[in-house]
């Protein structure tokens, strides 16, 4: 029943797949194809046809080939159930009937079930083939096993597969994996280190389907083929934004017990949307087929994305879900689902290409349409000063069409008022007959519209691609680990966020709208509050910040946010006051992670602080060299001064690393910060000087016990930690207290029980360092958020 | 006949203007008003209306008055005439004929003509002012001359003013002076030191009219009291572009010989539409009533935008225009004008908060409509998941419409999907009843629409400032001058240039409409090419680039532009190539002028060059601190390192000032540059040394003669220049020659001499250093100018 067959290809016509046979033809011989999972949904409804038709590709390469289905199923019960699935493959549409029929005959009788459970199937499995090789004198080329079973079986059959069933004469082993690969950064580092104990990563092929498809695939070359036309037009001088939609009108049932553990960021938006970002924004490769160019250039836009957090973010999900969930997975009444089935999520690239060029990445399930496409949308470039309806007056964009929609098949569309573009590339034709309808705003006739000579099946294409080795079109490690580490916070952000509940379908209407707001997002439409999390602070009015005493001077209190803002807000003002009156304003920034988020709020919000006319001070530095990532100046300058335009002149950071060692006494690293001081600071005095205050009442470097009358009236000194690293360099209180206004910023729980214990100090004492902070002319204000000030 | 009235105004319910009176009334007596020019076109359409009106507003202040009108022409001659226009004069509409009638009256009573045209008339009116002043016993509160005459007489009767009609008793002395004030920086400089020899500079009111027009003193005040929705939006992320429009329908017959000297651009964009640009983009003030405020924000305005040239400009000319200049200026018929009846320019504020939004100013005569506005269009934030056509779905801008038109009347509008605005001001009011028309794009229905109760004449406006002594309504000294030093360098690289010529009204079509392209702006249309200026350069096709040798290395040759961008090319892959293989590119580069253009074209058209990964060293410095402007190092930074986004450890000025001193021996600076060349350069070896030559033949700052076989193995040497500053750090020809790629750039004429000698040498020689240049591995390339190469 089970024969090899070696197909002698000189009589048959095969159509000709785009560089699939790179390896098979260099080295002809057997390929044993391992489907585990043979019977599923994946296997049923995509993968054997994909093999097949790689299979009628490929037999005119010179290979030979055997499929085996496997599965946990005996082989009784599952046999009849995969040839029933391979009798339904089917071949391409301009292949005769005749032909047609001879190759699924052969397929066929290529195809065995075989149990695969336990070490002995898998050794079993292995011998049956050494034994083939050896009774047909066939050398090998590889062996393919792919795993569309659950995530939590992989590393167990990649076990087995290592421990049996590795060629043993040189030819390649090949292993595919579908996602979930993991379901956050620490679980798919789990997976993956459990994975690299039996494969090697260039074995490992971990298919994202979106990159099967042709449209998607099409993204680099056609950035390629017709980058005359885009290099003048790709950044952020013209590009508006970027738009990744992917729109179903289905809903879950059926899928129940993975969707409710995934939701649609890991579903969708993590994995396929991500991978089209990237397509879109990367530099281009020199080398399209270059998989390790591929890949670097992958993984320096996912480096590049700003932070992902819950305001980049804003989550629905339709009406029937939680009932849905409650019956499938057998849920009480009470069970309440927090799964999202709507996502749209807002990301930014912090490149110069790409600065301030909003990229949405939105999907979800029962919406009104089906449609998935990726669009850039161009800045509007054109004055028209008389006639505007000129064509050229209309908007101008650039459409990777997945299919479905009003369109209806998948398509390139630039609008004719852009370019026209080049697609060098047989597989691709140009529509020029076109039927009234309108895509994404713009009547179908005002684009160039490419659609793919034939359409094929995205698992089709990713198969013939792993026969072949392409690796490009799959995710690398690192591109798996990085991208779960850009998701994941966002992720966490939203563990207990209630998504707003839709309708569903064309009831909808505006309710899914999306507002973008700078850095952040929220939907359009407040009306329908579900959840508290998805309005606090979004309104300016609602933020309460509280005048007060504290320790006899003024204080500010209010949630952290609103505190945050409000110090931003002061300092912004107290450097336009400065400004104003001397042409310049001098800060003095202390480290440590307190003050990042004001750091965030001023590079963010504050687009017109005279950063210009503002000198950079630091308060401390830990006696590290300055690039490094414990030095204090460093977290300044990556969350801050990177961000802002700031003169190079006008950035001081402490002179810690001199001659080449640290804060060594006889380098003066103190006096030379000192001396600067006194050269550019007017009086000495800084215009404002932000201040923290540690768990034991430290502030700057300056540490209990530390005998601070040493050091008189210098400004600058060397000084001790009890933490590592130990040497500081600090402003002294004496340059403190020169200041014209300080602010002392404390924020969280872990500062309430200090801050409890400061209010009820009388005097100043070195055993609480920070009580020492009185400026002469009493211009210190305390911010404090309600954590650290009630607990 | 003339006869000076005190009204006594408790019976007469004048209408109040505002805030015209604060001087008035803090301080009543008699003012003055001469009118030099009194029956010239200006005095007759706005002038006297203008006094009368104010005259109207004024008199219940307490205040008495005199109108004096003056000009060349004897008294029989003027008088006439003069009353004439005097009889003319309307009165507010809501005033009753009765009263209209006495204020007219009493109006013509106070009113005489006096020829002033020699310093005797001046004295003469002194005289007669004083002696009714003491004949009444009147207190003086003023004189104010208004000199409506051509500005190459202002000197002059500034000069006699000052001589003979000061107030003696203390009265003030106000000298309102109308357009053009010059005709470029240095005209404009000449014309103020004359004025100010007379008067000073609080005595002079220099008027532009459009700071009269409502809609346009409304700017600031509308961004006050819109505040809190502005702040969030106004800004880069939040807007798309501004436009700032006046459309004409006429042509210039009758003003030739005024308009062929000055055109559009000094006309109506210099002065009307830049002041509109401030309003709009000038930090808000604290007090709007502050003119020292107003005046530091406009000019800190002016200071931040970036330079306008030849690429940010596009002129066009209507077709009938030469024709009519040579009629009415007499002129051949072989006589062609330049002179510019349309402008559009682009402008970039190069401050956060606005960078890289276009704003365009654009005028013309002959177009097809009658219109102006500012407009600020805001980018789409808002993504329409479903339904698209809603109304938060469409386009968003604000519009300050000064008048004609499709709607007719000046008006603020807002779009309704943005806010609704408040306009705390009596003297405007909600327009909710709206005819069926369309104002840029969305019907009038869409917007929020203000308008004035009333509409003022613009001159009416500024007279009565005139009167209380708003100065804020004028242009100051430093903003005339500002705005001159940006406008200059423009107008001077349009000497030559040949404006497009259009039909006028309808029929221009599509011809002048606009393309923006990064900072450059072009006609969108290319058919008509009237202008080889024009479209230099535009064209990426047409750049000839020639490959070819050059002292036995390499050379690429080109005419300036396209050399800086083959460089700029050139430079960016080998960034790119040193990136990819190491994860960091080390560059070094020169100073002086010529790499200017270079630094430009990278900060402008490079986004996707790697900087984040770049590292920049200098080839040489100047021994002078760092931010001074002679430092090489600083003028790197002004060109290049302040508008891209690289890290602040990433950038390595030359230690020239150490211990307060420069470029002494034992500070060891260069001994410093080295050691860090060393510890962060692969093998001290520069990816990247870009070099300048002198004329003199030296390179980096290793000038002939110098002994350089002394600097042995060193990387980093003090040098002497012959030319001050003379002491200079540099690179030694050992760094420059381990580097992997080095070019040397040559530009300009004044190199071709250098240049011949060179390409005859045999030999390197001290006595032309270049020579010395001859990297390891042969990677020298010269980049050398057709001017420099062919003279």
């Amino acid at each position: 029943m089970f024969v090899t067959v070696l197909l002698l290809l000189g009589a048959l016509c095969a159509h000709k797949g785009h560089g699939q046979e790179s390896e098979a033809t260099q080295r002809p011989g057997h390929v044993s194809v391992v489907i585990i999972g043979a019977t599923g949904d994946l296997a049923r409804k995509y993968l054997w046809q994909g093999f097949f038709n790689t299979y009628v590709n490929q037999v005119k390469g010179g290979n030979t080939f055997s499929f085996y289905g496997g599965g946990q199923s005996s082989s009784d019960k599952a046999t009849p159930l995969m040839f029933e699935i391979l009798k339904g493959v089917s071949c391409p549409k301009d292949m005769s009937q005749e032909r047609c029929a001879l190759l699924k005959d052969q397929f066929l009788r290529l195809a065995q079930y075989r149990q695969l459970k336990t070490l002995e199937h898998y050794q079993d499995l292995a011998k049956h083939i050494e034994k083939k090789l050896q009774d047909e004198a066939m050398t090998e080329t590889g062996r393919l096993f792919y795993l569309s079973v659950p995530a939590y079986a992989y590393a167990d059959i990649a076990d087995k597969i290592n421990q049996s069933c590795r060629p043993t004469m040189g030819g390649w082993l090949r292993v595919v994996l579908e996602k979930p690969f993991g379901h956050d950064l620490l679980s798919a580092e789990v997976l993956a280190s459990q994975l690299a104990s039996s494969l090697k990563e260039e074995e490992m092929y971990r298919i994202d389907h979106y990159l099967g498809k042709q449209v998607i695939a099409k993204i680099l070359p056609f950035r390629k083929e017709n980058k005359k036309f885009l290099d003048p037009i790709w950044n952020k001088h013209h590009i508006e934004r970027v738009e990744i939609v992917l729109k179903e009108t289905l809903d879950v049932q059926g899928r129940m017990s993975f969707y409710d553990q995934y939701g649609v960021i890991r579903d969708v938006i993590q994995n396929h949307l991500t991978e089209v970002m990237m397509l879109l924004t990367m530099r281009l490769p020199s080398n399209l087929s270059s998989s390790e160019e591929v890949v670097q250039n992958k993984l320096r836009i996912l480096d590049s994305l700003l932070p992902l957090g819950k305001n980049q973010v804003v989550i629905g999900q339709y009406q029937g879900y939680n009932s849905e969930v409650q019956l499938e997975l057998n849920k009480t009444k009470d069970h309440i689902s927090l799964t999202p089935t709507f996502a749209a999520v807002l990301a930014h690239i912090d490149e110069a290409q790409f600065e301030g060029v909003p990229i949405l990445l939105i999907s979800g399930k029962m919406l009104d349409k089906r449609v998935g496409y990726a669009r850039v949308v161009f800045k509007n470039d054109i004055f028209c000063l008389q006639n505007q309806n000129g064509v050229h007056c209309k908007p101008r964009q650039i459409i990777f069409y997945f299919g479905h929609g009003s369109l209806q098949y998948p398509a390139v569309l630039v609008s004719k008022n852009l370019f026209k573009p080049v697609l060098m590339d047989a597989e691709w034709k140009e529509v020029t007959e076109h039927s009234d309808v309108s895509v994404l705003g713009l009547p179908v006739s005002d684009y160039y519209v490419h659609t793919p000579t034939k359409q094929h099946e995205a698992y089709s294409e990713l198969i013939a691609h792993i026969f072949s080795g392409h690796k490009n079109s799959f995710i690398s490690i690192e591109n798996l680990l990085s991208s779960w580490s850009i998701w994941t916070p966002l992720l966490s952000s939203l563990n207990s966020a209630y998504p707003r509940i839709y309708p569903g379908g064309e009831d909808n209407g505006h309710m899914l709208d999306i507002h973008l707001k700078g850095m952040d997002i929220s939907y359009k439409n407040e009306v329908v509050i579900i959840s508290p999390d998805q309005t606090a602070g979004t309104s300016a009015n609602s933020a309460k910040v509280l005048q007060g005493k504290f320790c006899n001077a003024d204080m500010v209190s209010a949630w952290s946010e609103e505190l945050v803002g409000q110090l931003a807000v002061d300092m912004q003002e107290a450097a336009e006051a400065a400004v104003l009156e001397s042409g310049v304003f001098h800060l003095a920034l202390s480290g440590g992670s307190t003050p990042l988020a004001l750091f965030h709020r001023l590079a963010l919000h504050h687009f017109s602080f005279p950063w210009r006319n503002t000198h950079v001070w630091m308060v401390d530095e830990r006696c590290v060299p300055l690039a490094e990532v414990e030095s204090n100046f460093r977290t300044l300058h990556d969350h801050l001064l990177h961000h802002v335009r700031i003169p190079y002149f006008n950035i001081h950071p402490m002179p810690v690393e001199l001659n080449h060692r640290l804060c060594v006494e006889e380098d003066r690293g103190a006096q030379i910060y000192e001396s600067d001081i006194r050269t550019l600071v007017n009086g000495s005095s800084f215009h404002f000087v932000l201040l923290g205050v540690g768990f034991n009442g430290h502030t700057a470097s300056l540490f209990p016990g530390a005998k601070v009358e040493e050091h008189g009236q210098s400004l600058v000194a060397l000084t001790e930690s009890p933490v590592k690293p130990h040497q500081r360099m600090s402003l002294t209180f004496t340059a403190i207290n020169r200041a014209h206004r300080v602010a002392l910023l404390v924020m969280g729980k872990g500062k309430h029980e200090m801050i409890t214990q400061l209010s009820r100090l009388k005097n100043s004492t070195d055993r609480w360092p920070v009580t020492n902070v009185k400026p002469d002319n009493n211009r210190l204000v305390w911010y404090i958020d309600y954590d650290a000030l009630i607990g």
